[in-house]
C-alpha cells in the first residue's frame, strides 16, 4: 500500500464533505443514497467509508463543520447576517455552509434523536449570539431596555421562522426588508 | 328513523368538532384514528361519518373553523396577541382554537397536498393581518417608515419561528418578553 501523509488524508476527507453537502442538500438526508454520495463525491463507497463511519456519521461531521462556519459568522458580524446568508444563497445547490444547514433544521424538526445529539451545537451558536450582542453592547449599539438573554431568544426565533419558511420551499418576498426590521429592532435608538 | 332538526344536526356536528380538536391536537392528526376520535367524541364511526366524509374532511373543517377564530383575534387584537395565547395555552389538552394550530402547521410542513389546500386560509390570515396594521397605522400607532405588507410578512416569520419551536415541544423561555420586543417593533416610537 501507497503511504498517505496526515494532510493527504485530511484534503480526501475534505472533499468527501464538500461533495457530500451538495448532495445532502439536494436531496435530503434520506434521499442522499450511497450510489449518490458516491456520484456527488466521484469516490467509491469503499473510499467514502474508509473516513466516515456511516451516511450518519458523514451527515454529523458535515453539520458540524457548517455550524462552526455559521458560529463564526456570527460572531464576525452577527445572527441577522447568518439570515441574509441563508436568504440569498441559491438552494439546493449552494456549496457553502448553508447548504448543510437546512437540512439539519429538517432532521431535527423530524428526528428527536438527532435533535438530542445536536443540542450541544444549538447551543453553541446560542452562546455565539449572546457573546456578539454583549459585545455590541459594551460599544453602546444595542438597545439597553431589553437583556441581552432575550434578544438572543428572538433573533433565534426569527431564524427559526425564516428556516422553516425556506425548508417549505415558500416565497421569499419581502424577507430582506424583514430583516431590516429585525436588525433594527435590536439596535439602540 | 327520528327526525331531527337543523340546530339539533348543526349541534352534533360542533359536539364532534370539539371532541376531535383535542384527539387531533394530543396525538398529531395520522395518531388521531377513528378509534381514538370515537372515545374523544363518545360516538360512533357511524355517528362521525355521517357528518363528515372521511378523516381528513373532520380534520380540515376543524382546522377551518379555528382558522376563523384566529382571524377573528387578529382583527381585534393583533397577530402578536395570537402569539401570546399560543404560548400560554396548555398544550396539547387545549380545547380552543390553538388545539388545532399546530398540528395545521405540521401538516403543512410534512404534507405539500395539504399546504396547496390550506393557501387559502393563509392567505385569509395575511389578510386580516394586514388589514388589521393599517388600521393601526390610520390611527398613527404603528411605525411609518416600513410598508404595512413588511410588517405583516416580519409578524408572521416570527409567528412561523414559534409555531416551530412549540411544535417541537422546546421550552418557551423568555418567549413572552420577546413578544414584547416583537410588539414594541412595529409600534410608532
Amino acid at each position: 500500500m501507497p503511504r498517505v501523509s496526515t494532510d493527504q488524508l485530511a484534503a480526501r476527507r475534505q472533499e468527501i464533505l464538500d461533495g457530500a453537502r451538495s448532495c445532502f442538500a439536494r436531496h435530503g438526508y434520506e434521499g442522499a443514497t450511497v450510489r449518490r454520495l458516491e456520484q456527488a463525491t466521484g469516490l467509491s463507497r469503499g473510499a467514502i467509508f474508509h473516513h466516515f463511519r456511516d451516511k450518519e456519521a458523514l451527515f454529523f461531521a458535515l453539520a458540524e463543520q457548517d455550524a462552526e462556519r455559521m458560529a463564526d459568522v456570527v460572531a464576525a458580524q452577527g445572527l441577522v447576517q447568518v439570515m441574509r446568508e441563508l436568504l440569498s444563497s441559491p438552494q439546493p445547490l449552494d456549496a457553502g455552509w448553508t447548504g448543510s444547514f437546512l437540512e439539519v433544521a429538517r432532521r431535527g424538526r423530524t428526528d428527536p434523536g438527532f435533535r438530542a445529539r445536536w443540542r450541544a451545537h444549538a447551543e453553541a451558536l446560542t452562546a455565539a449570539t449572546e457573546q456578539r450582542l454583549a459585545r455590541q453592547a459594551a460599544a453602546g449599539t444595542l438597545r439597553d431596555d431589553v437583556p441581552v438573554p432575550v434578544l438572543a431568544r428572538y433573533l433565534e426565533l426569527v431564524l427559526e421562522g425564516l428556516v422553516s419558511q425556506l425548508a417549505m420551499g415558500l416565497p421569499a418576498d419581502h424577507l430582506e426588508r424583514v430583516l431590516d426590521v429585525v436588525e433594527g429592532s435590536v439596535r439602540r435608538r
